[in-house]
């Protein structure tokens, strides 16, 4: 856990070699899209001469660029490891490019599982030349297992959870905490994984945390959060139903005690991340509204209030009519909080969490 | 994670000051109950005097002794930590204890959280003295999520899961493995905590685990215990509804993918343990055993076979009338195994798993 101070302020080339616009590399998305910090490159040469604007829209004119040598000609002042593969280590084939970048005098930032600040051979480079290693994975020193804490009066919890994992969780918690701000409400976002702990500058990533004390990490980190604020939108991990990742979610679910949950779902998915192939379909959204309601109510009552899209592999006209499907299948406003703004999305939420 | 092999041999004095006898102590007991390696004495001065044979019957004649010094004149090699507290830290008033025995050449086996061998005045005082620091909490460098592996031919997996934790999940995991031995079955008992740990040499404490490995690491236990024998017997953790511990039974039953489940309950507890008084009712058994086969059923379809019951509080014909009563309630076999032996259950077991 870092508090916000603490960040510095740093220009970014992101590594996502061979991955760049694809799902592994949602740091890299993460980090452009709603990151503080400039990017003045993308390093990716499967990729190489095309222009991040081409994913993103207008707003991001950022360079791919084939070779670390064109990425330095543009002033970074640190390299950010922009993918989050399963299992979390460190690339074999990245290891040249981090310590060519090591050696040109920048900075590593990464959110990989395996830190870089303990590799012998990036920590020896790093001394020598006087760079940082930064590993926003690595946890809190908090150790403490769930004390039961109640919500401070007059503060609203609300949870991002999804039909699968890599489907927008954290995309949809910063677009609502946008909208609260935007409506003249102490929205606080509530960082659970690395790229968000590298967008928001504080937070712990709870899929790192020693699993005894992972419901009391994110109560601790919710405390905190009331402390900053009164609309609290904490970010999901996984799913409920993810072979690989489901007690990561159900520790988010009875640790924060949400007032509401937002579902997220991407129209056209029916299997899970990383598991395609096997057999099993993704949940229909009621029966995932069930599901999470009630295993939340297990330890808190709690209810899904609203839906949120990503369409953004659909045409608008079909992405519209997708999210008037999910509206009328689960009762519950719906909405693509990234593509159209997160304000209907909100404001459903606020009736329902009054 | 420990091959049997590596496990000396060892004579205990085991430390339960001020807590023998009690929930707090249960590493000590099942240490003492199920543990291959001789206990000398417990040491609490506030039940010196009395004996384990007033707790657990004339099989275990150990002396409770109030001074280290009392217990070591019975030649002990190893004082092990007999306490198993909430958030795992060592207890300060111990310190002096520990230290002691350090300096009397005894090795320290422990349990907790808080891992003695990392302790800088402890880790001295062992180098200077040649003594052992065990932490049998220590996570296995095994690091990786799950894979969905199906389990081999002819293996059955079956978890003990309970109405809340320390309920004695583990106990009923040791004596079914006892009966199917005795049954002539190839029976494994798959170690999930310190005590298991210490008792069968081998395991892992998955409380202790990274969360995103924690599905995974599950996952790899069941697989080595599949190639050590036909019928698996997994110490469950904690319980699905206990607001501190719900993500680590989670990623034991997603982890495990049990044929079969056995929901362990003791008759007369009424709330979660350590959360008394908060106006939470442990549910039916009835609604636990829904309540596990639909979130079981999220990974891999699975059923409740059978209730174990803790009665060793009660008369036998209270016991009985329980045992009768759980079993009326959910149409399943009940007994309890660790009073009555596990014959029945491994029968009703069978017969639900063929």
């Amino acid at each position: 856990m870092s508090a916000p101070p603490t960040i510095p302020r740093r220009r970014y080339v992101v590594l996502a070699e061979g991955a760049f616009g694809e799902l592994a590399s949602k740091t890299a998305m993460g980090v452009i899209r709603y990151g503080p910090d400039p990017v003045v490159a993308v390093l990716d040469s499967t990729r190489a001469g095309r222009n991040v604007r081409e994913w993103l829209g207008d707003r991001y004119d950022i360079p791919v660029v084939a070779t670390l040598e064109e990425a330095l000609e543009r002033g970074p002042t640190a390299l950010l490891i922009g993918i989050a593969p399963q299992g979390g280590r460190i690339p074999p084939d990245w290891r040249r490019t981090i310590l060519a970048a090591i050696d040109a005098g920048v900075d590593i930032v990464s959110g990989l599982h395996e830190f870089v600040s303990d590799d012998p051979e990036f920590a020896a480079a790093a001394a020598r030349r006087g760079v940082e290693l930064v590993d926003h994975r690595r946890p809190p020193a908090f150790h403490d297992v769930s004390s039961g804490r109640v919500h401070a009066t007059g503060k609203r919890v609300i949870l991002t959870v999804g039909t699968d994992c890599a489907i927008g969780k954290m995309s949809v918690a910063l677009e609502l905490r946008r909208a609260a701000v935007a409506a003249g409400l102490r929205g606080i976002f509530v960082a659970t994984g690395q790229t968000g702990i590298m967008i928001e500058g504080w937070g712990a990533a709870v899929d790192r945390l020693v699993s005894d004390f992972l419901n009391g990490t994110v109560e601790w980190l919710v405390e905190q959060a009331e402390d900053m604020g009164d609309w609290i939108f904490v970010e999901g991990q996984g799913s409920i139903d993810h072979p690989a990742y489901s007690a990561v979610t159900l520790g988010l679910i009875h640790g924060s005690t949400p007032h509401g949950m937002v579902l997220v779902h991407q129209p056209g998915r029916t299997e899970h991340h990383g598991w395609e192939g096997r057999g099993t379909r993704l949940k229909s959204l009621p029966e995932h509204v069930r599901i999470h309601e009630a295993i939340a109510g297990l330890v808190q009552p709690s209810r899904v209030v609203a839906i949120a899209l990503d369409t953004h592999e659909l045409s608008e006209s079909v992405a519209r009519a997708e999210i008037d499907r999910a509206a009328a299948e689960t009762g519950l406003p719906a909405d693509d909080p990234v593509r159209f703004g997160a304000d209907s999305l909100l404001q459903g939420i606020r009736s329902a969490v009054p």
